[in-house]
């Protein structure tokens, strides 16, 4: 699992297409996982990533104290995994043993990559004004990880409650957008 | 193409796995499509949507005066379209006519619906604490619509420049997320 320096101005184009995510904290010695749907790209380079963590997941303290974590992307192989981390909290258990996770220590943030994901994102909160009122976090990305030997990466995208969606074909298609 | 409404609790579903979508707008008399992939949902119900409209876009100044838009969710036939749409800009362009999509006037916003787009949400802009910054605009879906005759929509999903993916395979997996 040798990941590689990705380049800061290719994050967007790993997160655009919307695949649920694995967000990765480490809080007063405890590192943990939760699943993420709601996020968007904010800004190209350096790249900016708008969220929603609930004030209901245990994560939520983590990133408010700490202003750091890390965005993981997983593929369909880890689709189990990903379930389980949406499916339980880090109050009761530790994420990576449950789920047989590695954690990777990151090099400019205290919390861990997830080492199974292909791609990794380490991220610290820039702006919390819409914290309060729509728990929205706005992150920049610091440094990025790809595995270059993961060839034809199948996201995961959700559908609502038990229902998600494997990326499928690859559409090439002309275009002036970035 | 007779639509029917989508129950505004069943919106974030149909958002949250990150399609492009076509946002409509009506400004000075005159109709207009942008293809946006940098949106996240914000809150189940009222559905708001955080999304990414920059000053580049011939949209921005529609959104910004109106305070309306559609956001349209187009499938894999539209691709081309929605590549046009992407490709072009509404300042030397009537994007309706270009790209033979159909404005169907909308029940609570001036924007048109595309007819083509098998889901419709007709959106008011609640929140620009972030335009100045981050061209961040804050929509809550105010009605909503959908082509209950669509089976297995597939919808498009952004990788960056030319390059988009189709959704694939549908999973099930057991998730307590709403």
């Amino acid at each position: 699992m040798a990941k590689r320096n990705l380049p800061l101005s290719k994050v967007y184009a790993l997160m655009e297409s919307g695949p649920v995510v694995l967000v990765s904290t480490a809080h007063k010695g405890k590192a943990n996982i939760m699943a993420m749907s709601w996020h968007t790209m904010m800004e190209f380079e350096p790249p900016l990533i708008g969220c929603v963590i609930s004030e209901m997941n245990f994560s939520f303290k983590a990133v408010k104290a700490t202003k750091e974590c890390v965005i993981n992307i997983p593929t369909v192989e880890l689709a189990a995994q990903m379930a389980g981390c949406g499916n339980t909290s880090g109050e009761n258990i530790d994420k990576f043993s449950k789920f047989k996770l590695t954690a990777v220590p990151a090099s400019n943030v205290t919390a861990p990559l997830i080492g199974e994901c292909y791609v990794n994102l380490e991220c610290r909160v820039i702006d919390t004004r819409l914290v309060k009122q729509y728990n929205f976090f706005i992150l920049e990305v610091v440094k990025a990880w790809i595995d270059p030997a993961r060839k034809d990466p199948k996201t995961i995208h959700h559908l609502g409650m038990d229902k998600f969606m494997a990326a499928g074909e690859i559409l090439k298609l002309r275009s002036k957008m970035k």
